[in-house]
């Protein structure tokens, strides 16, 4: 039997999902968290363990663990990190175990916590993902994590290029609205992705934080080939 | 000051919307609900109290209203009329007034039922509610009714055409990514509207109902001057 892939734009519409049973979701927050954490493990991160709550945070830092912590797309005073991809240099993090807790990406990791497996997406390990995902032989959710619960170009268009890659296996199909509009928009923005993202809101935010230095970095296709999973509380590299 | 558009992709998103106080809703469920009400207006229904609740829509019944209802696309044994547009003949409802039930539709007016006024938006009204809201002169939010809580294609090609034409307006900007997104669906889709929504889930559940007569109508233009208009519990024409 085919696999089915489905897109959810925002974590709030997770719930809702048509897929049940046994599926993979892929986590996908391009501007941020799932690029930073795949840039981690290609600089030799150990683990990380994501976290939805500043006060988990903090609780851990003062156990003695390097945090990754945000607000709003700012580091947080007491944080040893902001979730930019550019922080997590190999001196830094290489073979460390990292806390990690956004506004976006890890509360999207809870609401996914039911899936089999959940695994981190983004542009810069998209191809190694896309082999891997058809290896599992699983039903796919591509999970956006959005902006503020609203639905956001970049991951939008991150999911189109997935799901246009894995329904070129046979053994995939779509039967998912937004899989299918968030492939057009690909195809519409592909050729030029930053000139087409000049319209996303929030990129803007990051401009105005300063903080816009990782977009080029988040937007080019498989400069690593991690595939960072989410399993019992730890993401660790399956790739 | 301008005035801003948002696009809502589903009720469920609704209430992380960015649009603050003093806004129109325009309220799109393009292969149902708001098509079916403007052409009950067309056809010279006096007005129309829309439900969200099968309890509420059997006892209006019972004192002898007019009701439209249905579940899942199909109309229930009990109710007068289903949902499509061609049930709502000059004969059955001229003059009238009528209770109007149904999944998706009645369901986004009672999420919206804040908003200033709520208008009934439509491909078969489209021109004359875009110059309707030029005339308002107040901030928009279209929300999409969407399917069962999810994204639908046919909706959010009606966000699209509807925010581009008021964007052709000088008051008018945009600062939401799920606007740009269907405006830029809406401009692969337009050429041939049907073909393309070949793929979208919704038209292929009225198809096996053998309730998809009703398609062509609701994707064609202009064929209506009403505004059918929520206000104070009751849907008006205020064209």
């Amino acid at each position: 039997m085919n696999k089915t892939i489905e897109v959810c734009f925002t974590p709030k519409l997770f719930a809702d999902i048509t897929t049940k049973d046994d599926y993979i979701v892929v986590l996908a927050d391009i501007l941020r968290a799932t690029t930073s954490i795949c840039a981690a493990f290609q600089n030799g991160v150990k683990e990380i363990i994501p976290v939805a709550s500043l006060e988990q945070a903090m609780e851990l830092k003062s156990e003695g663990y390097l945090v990754a912590s945000e607000q709003d797309g700012k580091k947080l005073d007491w944080a040893d990190f902001g979730n930019s991809a550019f922080n997590f240099t190999p001196e830094a993090i290489g073979g460390k175990t990292l806390v990690y807790c956004t506004t976006n990406g890890t509360r999207a990791i809870e609401t996914a916590r039911h899936a089999r497996k959940i695994a981190m997406g983004a542009f810069v390990n998209i191809t190694a993902l896309s082999e891997w995902l058809v290896n599992e032989n699983k039903n796919v959710v591509i999970l956006c994590s959005g902006w503020k619960n609203k639905f956001c170009l970049e991951d939008s268009l991150f999911a189109g290029a997935l799901s246009e890659k894995l329904l070129k296996h046979p053994g995939f199909e779509t039967f998912c609205d937004s899989a299918h509009a968030s492939m057009d928009l690909w195809n519409i923005a592909k050729t030029d992705l930053p000139a087409y993202l000049e319209k996303a809101a929030h990129r803007h935010r990051l401009k105005k934080l300063g903080l816009d230095d990782v977009i080029p970095y988040s937007l080019t296709a498989d400069s690593t080939s991690v595939i960072p999973v989410f399993e019992g509380g730890v993401i660790l590299d399956k790739g």
